[in-house]
């Protein structure tokens, strides 16, 4: 054992620092879940005294000091994969200049809130100010941060390092036309039935419990609760999720909760051992994505599971109109038109982020100007979906992610889905019988396997690498693509 | 305007440390009702992390600068009061060496759990080792914050400040007879019948929430939740409740929260000009339980509110065993034989206080040694009470508080009393038709008169001072003595 003062130093700064990011995030959680309605303000200032907190941990001088002094021969995978985190995110923080950071903090609220009542009127102009203004402001902190490189690939890299610009772009360009092409097939044939039904939201809660469990999520280190928008928060022994649910659209309620459930299986899932450190939370957002999304669509919209929840669906609510369990694997799975990113199918969800993700990378470029971001947005949408916007709220205005300086964040939806197309088709290949277990509600053996091949590592490798090393090659389109163009042939007998 | 640097430097820091404080507070709050049962050793962690930015923001050299530093000429009065709270805070906290600290904390947790199992096993000697620490560390922390003056009173400042045990002493002599007199007299005579019955704990959460209302709870700006304990936690906007249920005992259920909702409405009280300052919280422990003493006792079992509260019982539970109102009246005061201080009535609640307040001041000087410590607990309770402890879980292990190196804390809950009952002298003179309001569920009069007396001013002035503005003359034990002789004397026909 040789002694390492630096790094031990190192490690314990970067323990206090996790457990008070938990704490964070749990104000976050009691805001949405809990908080009494008149706190609000004072919860801005204790938000706000965390943050101070957290921002002088991450530019801590003695941070660098210790970096410098450690000795970096004889490091542990563990240790190395440590410090590479550390060093990672102090070198962002001290690249970024405490003015423009508090700058940013404060451009960023003010413009949520602009950005809400913009939406609410319908008035691009009413927004546009504040987007230029934080637009202008990330682009300052993207050239910080990018030190001569690429601005939007920096910003990228806080969302999922090591991904760029440019091979999202490569990959991405692959995905859209088979997803056009297999979206206007899906339109041209007659629409599967929906259900239609009142589905009592009491009932729709004790189900939604039912199918966590289903997904093995860990109630003995969570909770469930409603609100308003469904998340997943916290890591280690305390995850919780939310969900919401709808008197009319049962379905709101169980995927939302399937697909936090596996943003949380992945938090909880990660190896005990790197609790409350760098690495004992989702490694980036795309992987991330991929749990989410292969328990939401891959399996829980899978004819096989599906089949076993028409059984839970019939014995909660009775006729709602899909006769046998195939006409509800159709209605589960059926493709609409729609303007609205999150409520969209798995062929179509892609296609509203490519739009986005185009459209924000010539935003930091300086290619697209933030006046001429609604038509770029209506051109492009109707380019994609052969309809129209007809109102911002359907269109430029519909999500918060930019007012809230989020640019380079919506990629790694899609990334999380091509992961997940990935990790699918590998699964299968593990458990050629898994469609049995699922006809069960059984997802054991999805979910072990999923546990043991990408949760478990939490920031151990680079997010690429857990994908790859749980594939056993590198991850592409291809897969996702086949599965998409599979399924819903079937399901519209193309 | 003088610019004062200094000043607006600590204020700022002050700013920033209230609502840290706020954030530790809630994770205690989350603890207790809605914390997965699994996420314990994290939450550790996490607690521990605060700790560790709170106690450094409280011993920051820079704060000893500053203070060094500020023009003290032309402060407004809430400066100088604030600048005191900080002034004392900082001196108390940098007299205490960081090594005792950490052991003091580290030791706290060990001979809580000691506690937890020597009461569980009935076995004083598995606790005295971590008694003996726990007070051998706190006594060398009296010593540092005394500085040459009483060891005892060093701690006694911490929740109350500018009490002396002497002071105590002579106001606790002269309550003691007396309370022992009225104590013998009402039991020597027939006791009033209780209520028996199965209340629906529904049905209690559902009145509870009416009482607290009928108490002026602001429900905007807090919550009410069940948890094992009963406690109020927060400050300001966002101060929460808990209460507890008994299918046999809904009086547990109602009289903790309207002890609470009065702790609860000297935080929601307080000038909203010192939310998040160092007047933005209640001034003592003293003055806080004066607070949830009055609503409990001078109010909540006074004959009028109780005759609002019998009509309420019967509608939620029907028949419980009382005729009339005058009957529930007697149910709700009756004295009985107990050996736990959490669940004494009125007057014999106090002769448990002051047992624990000698034998605490006897520990901390050294007069009495932990391992005599039962014996003297149950010599002095025969003495008091009349009859004999058979086992230590109702004798010296049935309260935390020591077990949590919390010594000097439980005078604070007698003197809270003696303020209530000056408080409630006060108010009645200011309200003649006080019992009017009281008799249909109105408190309106009682607490507005206590907001704008006492609990609108926070930390503003001293503790003694609040209670000697609000009632126009010093307190003194005269008046909850005379109150408790003529309440239990009419009960009790003496």
């Amino acid at each position: 054992m040789i002694p390492n003062a630096p790094l031990d130093a190192l490690l314990s700064h970067a323990h206090t620092t996790a457990a008070l990011e938990q704490v964070a995030g749990r104000l976050g959680w009691d805001q949405e879940t809990v908080m009494p309605k008149g706190a609000g303000p004072q919860r801005a200032e204790e938000m706000a005294a965390m943050e101070e907190v957290l921002h002088a941990r991450r530019t801590d001088p003695r941070v660098g000091d210790w970096l410098a002094a450690v000795d970096r021969a004889a490091l542990s995978p563990v240790e190395a994969a440590n410090l590479r985190h550390i060093e990672r995110d102090f070198e962002r923080s001290a690249r970024i200049p405490v003015d423009l950071a508090a700058e940013i903090a404060r451009t960023r609220s003010a413009a949520h809130l602009a950005w809400i009542g913009a939406r609410a009127d319908e008035d691009v102009g009413a927004f546009l100010p504040l987007l230029t203004r934080i637009l202008d402001l990330k682009r300052q902190e993207a050239m910080a941060l990018a030190a001569g490189g690429t601005a939007y690939d920096a910003l990228l890299d806080e969302y999922e390092p090591g991904a760029t610009g440019a091979s999202l772009e490569a990959m991405f360009s692959a995905l859209r036309p088979r997803l056009v092409a297999l979206r206007n097939a899906c339109l041209d044939r007659p629409a599967p039935p929906g259900i239609a039904g009142d589905f009592d939201e009491s009932a729709q809660m004790r189900l939604t419990r039912k199918v966590a469990k289903s997904f093995g999520y860990d109630i003995n280190h969570g909770r469930i609760d409603k609100a308003v928008h469904p998340f997943s928060s916290g890591s280690g022994l305390d995850v919780r999720i939310t969900t919401r649910t709808n008197a009319a659209d049962p379905f709101n309620c169980l995927y939302s909760t399937i697909h936090e459930v596996g943003h949380a299986a992945y938090e909880q899932g990660i190896n005990r051992d790197y609790l409350l450190t760098p690495l004992g939370r989702g490694v980036s957002m795309g992987v991330h994505e991929s749990q989410s999304r292969i328990y939401e669509n891959q399996l829980g919209r899978s004819r096989a599971y599906t089949a076993w929840l028409y059984g839970e669906m019939t014995e909660a609510f009775g006729d709602f109109g899909s006769a046998n369990s195939d006409e509800f694997f159709f209605a589960v799975n059926r493709l609409q038109n729609g303007f609205i990113r999150t409520e969209a199918d798995e062929v179509q969800y892609n296609l509203h982020v490519l739009l986005r993700f185009d459209l924000e990378r010539a935003l930091i470029s300086g290619d697209l100007q933030p006046g001429s971001l609604e038509a770029a947005w209506n051109d492009r949408f109707l380019a994609d979906f052969g309809f129209a916007v007809e109102k911002p709220s359907q269109g430029c205005l519909q999500d918060v992610h930019w007012s809230e300086g989020l640019f380079g964040y919506f990629p790694t939806y899609t990334l999380g889905n091509v992961y997940a197309g990935c990790l699918h088709e590998a699964l299968r290949d593990a458990v050629p019988n898994l469609d049995n277990q699922l006809a069960k509600g059984d997802t054991t053996a999805a979910t072990t396997w999923l546990r043991d091949a990408v949760q478990i590592h939490g920031g151990l490798k680079t997010p690429k690498e857990t994908i790859a090393d749980a594939c056993g090659k590198a991850p592409s389109e291809g897969p996702l693509l086949d599965y998409l163009e599979a399924k819903f042939g079937a399901i519209y007998g193309l």
